[in-house]
Order: structure tokens, then C-alpha cells, then sequence
């Protein structure tokens, strides 16, 4: 993946000064739109172009896998339910079909590990599989090397893909009975924070539970520790084929200079792993919201990315970043569409101060600014 | 306004009930879309329908008026700027237009106080003027009885007008420049707050400055006090005719049994007035967003309404309130359109166990419940 650090660049900075700039002379106050002019002025540095376009392709990718870690009897769902997920969102009837559906977005979901065989539906589905289901990450590598590898570039390949058919905003999704595990791993070795403050408490498991699901953390962790330094052998060792391929997606996506919105734990796994391979990927993302898994919040604090939703979502699929994007498309159309105070004829300050970067303030009234002189 | 408590009903407890079963059905672990289930389960009560209804008539009321304390030259802006954002809103050029062509809501500006002659555009603008501008409420009332109650009847004939038309979900939105100055007041006074606790530092106002609003807020609350089991009185004394206006909004729309979204600071003072005349009205209410006004936030924690978003807007015309329609639509969404287990063929849990209300738990993971048996 050492070519990918090299062919990976910084979204351009004077679009995003001009996004500022756009904002200081829009009719209301510098700052008042609070974390959209931060946003509008990120999409301005990703596309490359300001006043922003709209995001008319929004796609989400579901990347979906089995883990062997979880086939022990750690769910409370039946080990099947993996496969039978898979069928409901290519049938339409997931939460991330009807959020998808709202948001204008398109889904599609790939197999990558998938323990069962799901050939009788679309081929596109099976078409990246690596392997059927993941070894037990607390005992044994999740992958080859080989297979990671392979899993890595269908990553990439389904960024392509989607880019090249005019996606312009991309939407890691997951899927897989088990997957917060393998995040937890990831996210603590990566960050050297201690398993049980990695370990979340999944649905809602028991203290027994949660001890066990400590305990595989923590073993697959100290399997990790070694081959830290070595992202592909990272993700053979401590993820699956579907943490690998995300993995590619996501740097994929930033050197194609494609903007995409994190999800939850394990996006925010994955990207911090794409983060060692390449530390510039991340201005090419957003987090969309931020989940009740501790590993998460760790993970977008490495990453230095502030959620922009907390609405308490613990389902992954890409349902909290499918969430944020009525929030960016706002961004951009502010952005994009509110008068200047020169078109609309309105005033501008009477003291002349720009306050670009206001703490606080006042919300409900139009442009009371600095009261009298300063 | 007394007969109005009489006429606020309860939203229908059983159809809230009938959403939290249905989200038990659906395909996730229960509780996994977190606040989105919240979000179904009062919409289904405010609709008295499950599955919910999508909102296909959002419609945005924008209250405009000026007032007598921030024409004390205590603005950043002339304030002419009311008026003349009157204009943009009309001609499309604001912030709340752009937001809600995004949400797919209309906005109508109405001109309650506006110290300027609106004459010339759109008559309907004009049509529940109470006058132009509003006395100084540091040490006058804004209104006379009589104009505190035209226009609080005013605020109610608009909700009925957009009522009768089809709304579905009404957004109230504020202009005006000098508005948090009341709000303030009679979130203080409500609270039994100190002044400097609920005085904020507007779009980043000076120590000396905020000293003096400060001041303003003191004195208006001081003449607030004795008036505080007369809301119609108090709105004239320390609100003005947008205020007085938007609490009639807000009462009639509960009266109607239509939804509403809470915007910023204003229409959380409006809230707290009409929560005082009818306490059940605050159940047909969201709050859309928090803002960074610190008034607002203490109005919201003695409504007892959690914001949906935190995105440090503080513009008003319901700016942030708009920006929670998506995440309504969403809540409506998943629970109208998700697959149920047995629909899609999927394995409900293998424990039996029901988990709603659990905290935290696993994102980015789709099913994985309480490990092992409970």
C-alpha cells in the first residue's frame, strides 16, 4: 500500500479559504451557521471548487463479513443472520434502504466474508469474496496475508467503480454478526488504550458477557501488537476481509480525491488504519455521527475528526453517515445559494469587525453582532 | 388564553406505544437507531397513526418584529437589517430558504413589528402587523395589553391558516435584530435565573458590551417579575409582538394537534410562556437544535426536551429546526419502511430478550446482542 501514501494529496486549501471568505459575505453573521460553514468550507477544499456543487451521487457500500470471534456463541442472534441481513438490504427492507432512500443515496452491499453461500442472489454481491467467514482473531489470524491483500485491492476496486460511474460523496457501510470486536481490537492497539476501555457493551451484554468479549480483545490485541508497523498484516491478523477491504476503500476514495462520511466503530477502525498507511486520507473524510462505543470516540479523537451527529445509533450499516448527509447537503447549499449582503441589499456590521470564529453567541435572532464601537 | 389549556390534549399514548412494539420487530437490535426511535415513537403519538406518516408538509413560519432595546445603538448591524432581511427571506436569499428547499418545507415571513413600511411587498407579509417596532423593555413595556393579545391571536390564525392548508409540521422560525434581548428576559424570569446566566454574548460581543445587554436583561426582568402569572401580560412587558405572536403559534398548533420543531432561543422563551399556560402543549414539541445562546438551554432543560442537534448554529429563522426535519423524516422512515424479522426471514434474538432502553452498546455491528445466554 506504499504507493497509495505517495499518490494521496491534500484537498486544495484556497478553495476552502475562498469558502471562508464566501461565508464572511453571506447575509448573516460570520459564524452564525455554526458547523456548516465548517463543513461547506471542507466540501470546498474536497471538490475542489467553490461555491460548492451539490451531492447529487451518494453512494453507500455495505461491506459484509462473518467473523469467526463471534461464532462461539458471543450473540445473541443466531450466527445465520449475517447472510439473511445481506438478503433484507439487497432486497430493500434494512434500515440503511430506508435511510438511503431518503437521503437520495444508492447501496450496494458486497461480500466479503460472508460464512454461507449467497450465490442465488445479484452476482455483483459475491463478485469481491474472499473467504467464507474469518478465523478467531483472539487465537488465530483472521486472514492470510494473501487474503488481505486481495481483500485490500477489492476495496480499491470498488471505490473505482463507484467513483468512475460519478459517485460523488462515498458511505463506508458494515455488516457482520461480531464486527465490533475485531473494531475494539484494532482501535486499541492502534491507540495503545487498555481492552476494557475499548470493549463496548454491544446490544446490551451481561458483565459476565462483556468479560469474555474483554478477554478476546485483549488476546487479539496482544496478537497485534507485533505487526503494528505492517498495515495489511494488521488487518490479517486483528480484522477480516471486510475490515481490509473498507480499509482500501477508504484510501482508495482519498486518492481519487473522493469526499466520504466515517460511520461508526468500525469505519473508525478501518480509517485509522488507513490513517498509518497514509496520515493525509483524513481530510478527505468526515465522521457522521458519533456511536455509544467507546472504541469510537477513541478512534475519531486519533483522528482528530469531530462527529457531527450523536443521536445514541449503535447499528452500523452506514445508518449514522447516511444521517449527516442532509446535514452536508445543507453545507453546501447555504453555501451555495444565500445572498450576499451586496446581492440582497442588506447592511453589512456598522463596526467593520469581521469575527470569523465567534465562540457562543446568539441564536434565535438575525445579526445582533459586537453591541456599539469596539 | 385559558380556554386553550383546556382544548391541549394529550398526543395519543397508544400509537406511541404501537411504534416502540413495532421497532421491537424491526431488523436490529431494539434501540439500536437510538434517538431515531425516540423521534417514531412521539411522532406516532402526535400523528395518532403507526407506522407513521411521512412529513410531506413541513411548513416554516418566520416571526419578524424589531425592538426598542436593540435600537439603542447596541448592534453590530443598522437596524435597518430587519427589515431588509425581511426582503431577502421574501426573495429567497436567507439562510432559512436555502435550508428549506433542502427539507422540501415552505417558509412565509410575517411582519408583526417590523419598524419599517413592508407596504410593498407581498400584502400577506403585513396582514397581522401590531406595529412598528416595540417599546424598550429595559424600562417600558414593548406592547399594551391589547397588542400583546391582537397579536398572540394573530400567531394563532397563522397556525390555523397553514393548519387548514395541509401542515403537517410546523417550523417556527424568528427575525429581528435585538431578539435574544427578550428572549433572555423571559427565560430569566421564567427560570428564576440570574441575569448573567442567561445573557449571552450574541455573534461576539465585547466584555463592555455584554455588560450593558446584561443590564438590559436585569432591568427587564426586574419588571417582568410581577407579572409573571399573567402570560399575556408578561409577553407585553418584556416580550414583544413576534413573541407574543409565536406563543399563540405554538399553543394553537398543540390545540390542533400538529407537530412542531423548536428552533433557537426565541422559540424556546416562546415555549416556556406557553408552557405555563398549557404544560401539555410542550408534548407536541421537538426541540430541533441547541444553539450556543446559554438561555436556551436552560429553557430546554425546564421543557424537559433533549435537542436533536448540537451544530452551533445561532442564526434563528428556524434555521436549526430545518436541519432536524431529515432526522424526523428518517425516524418516520425506518419504522414505516424497515422489513420486520419475520417479513425479511431473519433470526430474532436466541435469548428471548428484549433489550429496549439499553444504554451504550455496539455500533458498527449489526445484531450482535447479549453474548451467551442471560
Amino acid at each position: 500500500m506504499a504507493d497509495l501514501a505517495a499518490r494521496i494529496e491534500r484537498p486544495d486549501e484556497s478553495f476552502r479559504l475562498a469558502a471562508r471568505e464566501r461565508q464572511s459575505r453571506l447575509t448573516k453573521p460570520t459564524g452564525a451557521l455554526g458547523r456548516l460553514e465548517d463543513l461547506s468550507a471542507w466540501l470546498a477544499g474536497v471538490q475542489g471548487c467553490c461555491p460548492t456543487r451539490s451531492l447529487e451521487q451518494v453512494r453507500v457500500v455495505v461491506f459484509a463479513g462473518d467473523h469467526g470471534v463471534a461464532g462461539n456463541s458471543v450473540s445473541a442472534y443466531p450466527a445465520a443472520v449475517t447472510a439473511q441481513m445481506v438478503r433484507n438490504v439487497v432486497s430493500g427492507g434494512a434500515a440503511v434502504n430506508a435511510l438511503a432512500r431518503l437521503a437520495g443515496a444508492s447501496v450496494r452491499v458486497v461480500d466479503l466474508a460472508v460464512d454461507a453461500d449467497l450465490d442465488d442472489i445479484d452476482p455483483a454481491v459475491g463478485e469481491h469474496k474472499v473467504r467464507r467467514g474469518s478465523g478467531r482473531i483472539d487465537r488465530e489470524d483472521a486472514l492470510t496475508r494473501d487474503e488481505a491483500e486481495r481483500a485490500v485491492r477489492a476495496g480499491m476496486t470498488i471505490a473505482d467503480a463507484e467513483i468512475d460511474s460519478g459517485a460523488d460523496l462515498l458511505v463506508p457501510g458494515d455488516l457482520g454478526i461480531g464486527n465490533t470486536t475485531p473494531a475494539a481490537a484494532l482501535v486499541g492497539a492502534l491507540t495503545r488504550s487498555d481492552a476494557s476501555l475499548v470493549t463496548g457493551r454491544g446490544t446490551g451484554i451481561d458483565d459476565a458477557t462483556w468479560m469474555r468479549k474483554c478477554a478476546a480483545v485483549r488476546d487479539a490485541m496482544r496478537r497485534a501488537r507485533p505487526v503494528l508497523g505492517d498495515q495489511v498484516q494488521l488487518l490479517a491478523t486483528a480484522g477480516g476481509a471486510d475490515f481490509a477491504a473498507m480499509t482500501g476503500f477508504l484510501l482508495q476514495a482519498a486518492a481519487r480525491r473522493t469526499p466520504v462520511v466515517l460511520d461508526g466503530v468500525m469505519s473508525g477502525a478501518c480509517a485509522l488504519v488507513a490513517q498509518r498507511v497514509a496520515f493525509r486520507a483524513v481530510d478527505w473524510w468526515v465522521a457522521g455521527h458519533l456511536s455509544g462505543e467507546p472504541a469510537h470516540a477513541l478512534a475519531l479523537n486519533r483522528l482528530s475528526l469531530q462527529p457531527v451527529l450523536d443521536l445514541g445509533l449503535r447499528l452500523g450499516e452506514g445508518s449514522g453517515a447516511l444521517l449527516a448527509v442532509p446535514v452536508l447537503k445543507a453545507a453546501a447549499a447555504t453555501l451555495a445559494e444565500m445572498a450576499t449582503f451586496d446581492q440582497a441589499g442588506v447592511s453589512d456590521r456598522t463596526d467593520g469587525a469581521l469575527t470569523a470564529g465567534t465562540d457562543g453567541g446568539a441564536d434565535g435572532e438575525l445579526l445582533e453582532g459586537a453591541d456599539g464601537a469596539h
